[in-house]
């Protein structure tokens, strides 16, 4: 499974894209990035289907994985390497118990999430805010990742707030990956 | 299949419950109501995966089905008996082509509506509004519903605006069964 979690993690909103679609995931494809995640909240079931199809198509021919934000269904039938569950999201556990063979990402905002998360069978998570970020709430810091790195044993992607000259401090703390929005967005 | 499908379909919408949840559907299953559909809008999927597990439940020990409004996934994983789509879903071919164990059911508000679904592999539909009912759009009517059922050869369910005085027109055309919201709180 580790070969689908790559070192960076580009979570998309297509709405702070500069291009089309297809076009700002090719940018991202060049500039080395093999890992996303399709998170459009405000798509119908429909519409995240049909974009769901079109990034695994941009994404064939890539060592590439891709992974659907909280909608389990619409990650096995168009057959992504697996789902991010988010907060409010259906149980990890219900989630890997039925579907075994989907890698399963949660966000965790907290240490005690994190414990929990992996203790339910998540296979990685996220930790944000790391830095300040617009609606995220407050950051959780460096210090904290550390904490969670140090504590859990699946992959921690650090998350939220995150430029490219604050990469090699979050590096140092030993998390396995940067995710990011903007951060990859060019 | 058809063992799941009954005459009488009662679609949840808790807002309008006289009861708590698990009581009110105790009062349609008295009622003799032996078919759900849990649609629940509102509910992030983690609440809307706790009340179908509360649904399941209740319905253990009755010969009663039950389906899941939208989230296959809840559906699946809930051990629901089907799901059912609404107008901006996942297509029903994809759902279908990778769950074919799953009864999916249509909703359909046109003529062509409902042959699109029959083709794509739906195994029932609901046909909507029939009458006048809020925030639902005009009213099919009785004379489409009767073509609807001449020209479909799977189950059709008349939705929308039925009190119990019409039920006898309606079942009048052929519909294989009627569903409702309201029709059924008691």
């Amino acid at each position: 499974m580790k070969q689908f979690l790559k070192k960076y993690y580009a979570i998309t909103d297509r709405k702070q894209f500069r291009h089309p679609f297809e076009i700002q995931i090719k940018k991202m494809l060049d500039r080395g990035i093999r890992m996303f995640q399709l998170r459009e909240k405000d798509l119908t079931p429909d519409q995240l289907f049909r974009l769901a199809t079109e990034l695994k198509d941009v994404l064939s021919g890539y060592d590439a994985s891709f992974f659907i934000n909280d909608r389990v269904d619409v990650a096995v039938i168009v057959g992504a390497n697996g789902v991010h569950l988010p907060s409010k999201s259906i149980p990890v556990e219900a989630v890997k118990h039925k579907f075994p063979e989907l890698i399963v990402g949660k966000s965790c905002h907290s240490i005690d999430e994190a414990l929990k998360a992996e203790k339910e069978g998540a296979d990685y998570i996220t930790f944000s805010p790391i830095f300040e970020t617009p609606e995220k709430g407050n950051p959780v810091g460096l210090e904290a990742l550390s904490q969670v790195v140090e504590k859990v044993s699946i992959p921690v992607y650090a998350l939220g707030g995150i430029t490219e000259e604050k990469i090699p401090d979050v590096l140092k703390t030993g998390v396995y990956g940067i995710a990011g929005i903007r951060l990859f967005i060019s």
